[in-house]
């Protein structure tokens, strides 16, 4: 069977999770636990439990033995003996077990719950890159004090200096308005008046929460400048989204506009609209995609998942992820789902004998490890 | 086999078909029938019959037996047998066999050619409880020469009555208007500014149908106030649709002014935005959904239909439905497909070791019959 | 096993190919070759090759053999034989295998660099109908020295002219335009403004390319009334399009405007929305679809792909299509991928007993074949 041939040489193969978060910092009871297993910010009814999902399912199935229990466990067993050994041991195994060579760790959100790149590194004994958020730099510049006019300047500083050292920048524009942005560079002018209108009403609020339209093309065309690949967020994730503004083709023209500049983009997850995004991969030289999150929270339907994301794009334009954040069960899932969803589907393909065998091999390293590293241009060994 | 295993212990399943309606009341001839086998009201053209389609293949397939016919019988001798056996018999024999327990009937679309909830329990001898369509409600206040200031309370007093002993509400906004409507509570100021106009358009038309977006919406919030679970048509449906704009994603910023109120929202069908609602149902509590008429409808495919409804929602957010109406056929082959669709794929999954198989039976019992009791408060012992 | 017995009925099916393109006239080099297996018009980036991807693979796969090489030959040594072979000897043997037995050829794209249905003609050895590109008839009209006022009545007679003998007409509104435009019929007072605009703008730039939505949808009524069927582009295509503006959805309320006319519409293509494609050909009698382009450039994929194909549309209202151009690969893989993912999606629900084999080849024969000939009057004895 060309699947179990693929499948061992799949896991062997050392990942580069090109986005994805720290894993928890903290141990977490059952509760706050099925909590970080949906993409829901709403507290799980009394009369259900995440742990009857998809992803519910694949974490009894699969993290429970990695924990030392039988496959299949029930959630309480389960919870409890992630209690027992303590989140640094269940974050080592899960994270070692996982077979990642290489994370690409987005650093932006809910950062003091999570492990930052020293922690990661030191937890996974694995290499670790940054990927910067815009928003969260411009979120930054705003709370230093800084006026509507010095806003421009300020940001673009900032943001060289945050990104420095970093392999890749990201967006959440789809969160914070949706896709169905004016394409065209907003210039200083109007950056600096939509910037006195935020910077007033995170005084009187005092939040500072960035959703102004004009403020995040802003940013997005500052990271265009900057030159690293930038990823944006697309498709499926928690309800701040309106999922149907967050279709990536709703960017066909900034993607348009961003051509000429070089700067690679990577749309992430894409979920359910993983198609779309793969006629944008094939149609634009500087486009890539996954379908991070889209694989663990499908669970068993994440080799259709995956499948479906085999169809227009050349394999040159397809990349890895898990966009796990906190439980490192989902850090591994990631990766495991991700490992069986590519054998079985490459498997079938080279056991009717009309794809050859050398080169399902060839395909799934392009995706899970050298497309990655060409396009964030990494050096390590991995 | 887990499939063989499964199938067997979902064939003696109850099923609460949550959405459907009564079985036809007289007998069909060869046209009649196939124009009631397609969402289509246009009339078949003679050079196709719509025997040649997946429902068509499926009717002879499955139905035929019930029937006393073999498997694959051609159309002639299928609706001769119907004939011959009477509307009585072929309903009492398709009803039986498809082993539902429980019928949550909605009445409001041309009730006289079909069975009453009174009919439908006689001829099926299972529990009919009733789901009333708002739309229905407001058209026949209409009728009783209600002035526009009147109309908001007569409405609230006469849906009250209405569904005194209901233990749903239906929304047909889909059909109406599209789910691009303005998601806010119209105030009785409104409403009765758009009831004047409305009422002047029954008058002078002599036809009373309802689909002005402030009395629809007027309509939908009453049934917010009542607290009944509402049902809303969402997706594939008959030409009335326009099926881009019953998305069900479009309803977003309307389930979260819903949310505060506690009332359930029951997505229906969906099809082909099935990985849509999945993930409303995962991000929002109050959010439920089945793949209903896309079961029917697409027969052999109704295996991947379903695989694609278990994708991204909680297990505790999924039901079962039919929306038959008239031929009982389509009250057997939903309750049919459903068990085999379900059966194949958990099966897979058992089979692969990757599910428990007591685990994959408690989800087929979740969807099929305890999620609707729990959410319709349903007091039988089925 | 019913697989084997339906691919080997399928493979004796002249099929009719309803929308293709001709084969290449010239010789092309290997970065010429890699250029037309992609929908992209950008240049080919030198860290990759087009060659690794569902149809570079599905080239390679099924196209060396019939060359002479082994299945799987690499991309240097399958690009030298077909230099070594020649052109004409290339287009002769992949159009001889492929078993099309009737084109309907789209001659409006690009003609000089491929054959016409003369030269199709003779290097198949098969029976070609003509299919007339309405927006280049109008764009010869504009080029022939019209002016505004006399370009309405002048494109009427243009168009009967060039298609007198023509079976079908074709619109590239989506490309142009997309289908959210005014389903409604200009009047020739409004055409002629649009005219006027166009033609002084093909004189100020020297380029004749019609892109006005009143010009468009002139061109579109004056094909309804010609009465041919109308194939119209939908869906996945080069980067012309922007996709979410081509779903075929959009057309709905320009469908319904269509239907008293009695011209048919053919939605060709329409990946990834097969599905609201089959919803449309269900409900109007007047709709009939494909997923040509889809099959070649999913490759392993396209047998899900026909699949989805088969839902809820009537077997009456689907027909086949390669829209190859250029490389008679694409005329190959396209007849080759269809044989394939008809036997084995058929086969599968024949081998469950849930479909009848005869009433499966039967089906078959509709799609390939019956269906194009029914709808475009083809009198061949194929």
């Amino acid at each position: 069977m060309s699947t179990e041939r693929l499948l061992a040489e799949i896991d062997r193969l050392p990942l580069v999770d090109h986005h994805v978060h720290g894993a928890l910092r903290h141990d977490a009871d059952r509760s706050a636990l099925e909590q970080m297993l949906t993409e829901s910010d709403r507290p799980i009814p009394p009369w259900m439990t995440q742990f009857d999902s998809q992803i519910g399912f694949a974490v009894r199935r699969w993290c429970a033995p990695v924990l030392g229990l039988a496959p299949h466990a029930d959630p309480e067993t389960y919870v409890a003996r992630r209690t027992e050994l303590g989140t640094d041991e269940v974050n080592r195994r899960l994270l070692d077990a996982s077979g990642v060579g290489h994370y690409l760790l987005e650093t932006g959100y809910k950062g003091e719950d999570i492990l930052d790149p020293q922690g990661m590194a030191a937890a996974s004994g694995r290499p670790v890159d940054e990927v910067v958020r815009l928003e969260t730099v411009l979120e930054d510049v705003a709370r230093t004090g800084v006026t509507a006019a010095e806003l421009p300047d300020r940001f673009r500083e900032t943001l060289a200096a945050r990104s420095a050292t970093a392999v890749g920048l990201k967006s959440i524009v789809a969160y914070r308005h949706g896709f169905d942005f004016d394409p065209g560079r907003p210039d200083d002018h109007e950056v600096s008046a939509a910037a006195g209108a935020w910077l007033a009403e995170c005084a009187a609020t005092g939040t500072v929460r960035v959703s102004h339209p004009v403020l995040l093309r802003f940013a997005l065309w500052c990271g265009v400048d900057r030159g690293l690949p930038i990823q944006l967020h697309a498709g499926y994730g928690d309800p701040d989204v309106e999922l149907h503004r967050c279709d990536p083709l709703l960017l066909t023209r900034f993607l348009k506009n961003v051509e000429p500049y070089g700067t690679d983009l990577l749309l992430l997850h894409c979920y359910p609209f993983q198609r779309n995004a793969g006629y944008l991969a094939q149609v634009f030289p500087h486009v890539y995609f996954d379908v991070g999150l889209g694989i663990n929270y499908t669970g068993m339907r994440s080799d259709t998942v995956i499948a479906e994301s085999l169809e227009l794009a050349p394999f040159a334009k397809i990349l890895f992820s898990s966009d796990a954040w906190g439980p490192p069960e989902l850090h591994h899932l990631g990766a495991l789902l991700w490992r069986r969803g590519m054998a079985r589907t490459l498997g079938a393909w080279t056991d009717s004998g009309e794809w050859d065998l050398d080169e399902a091999l060839k395909v799934v390293r392009m995706i899970g490890h050298d497309n990655a590293r060409r396009v964030y241009r990494l050096e390590d060994p991995a």
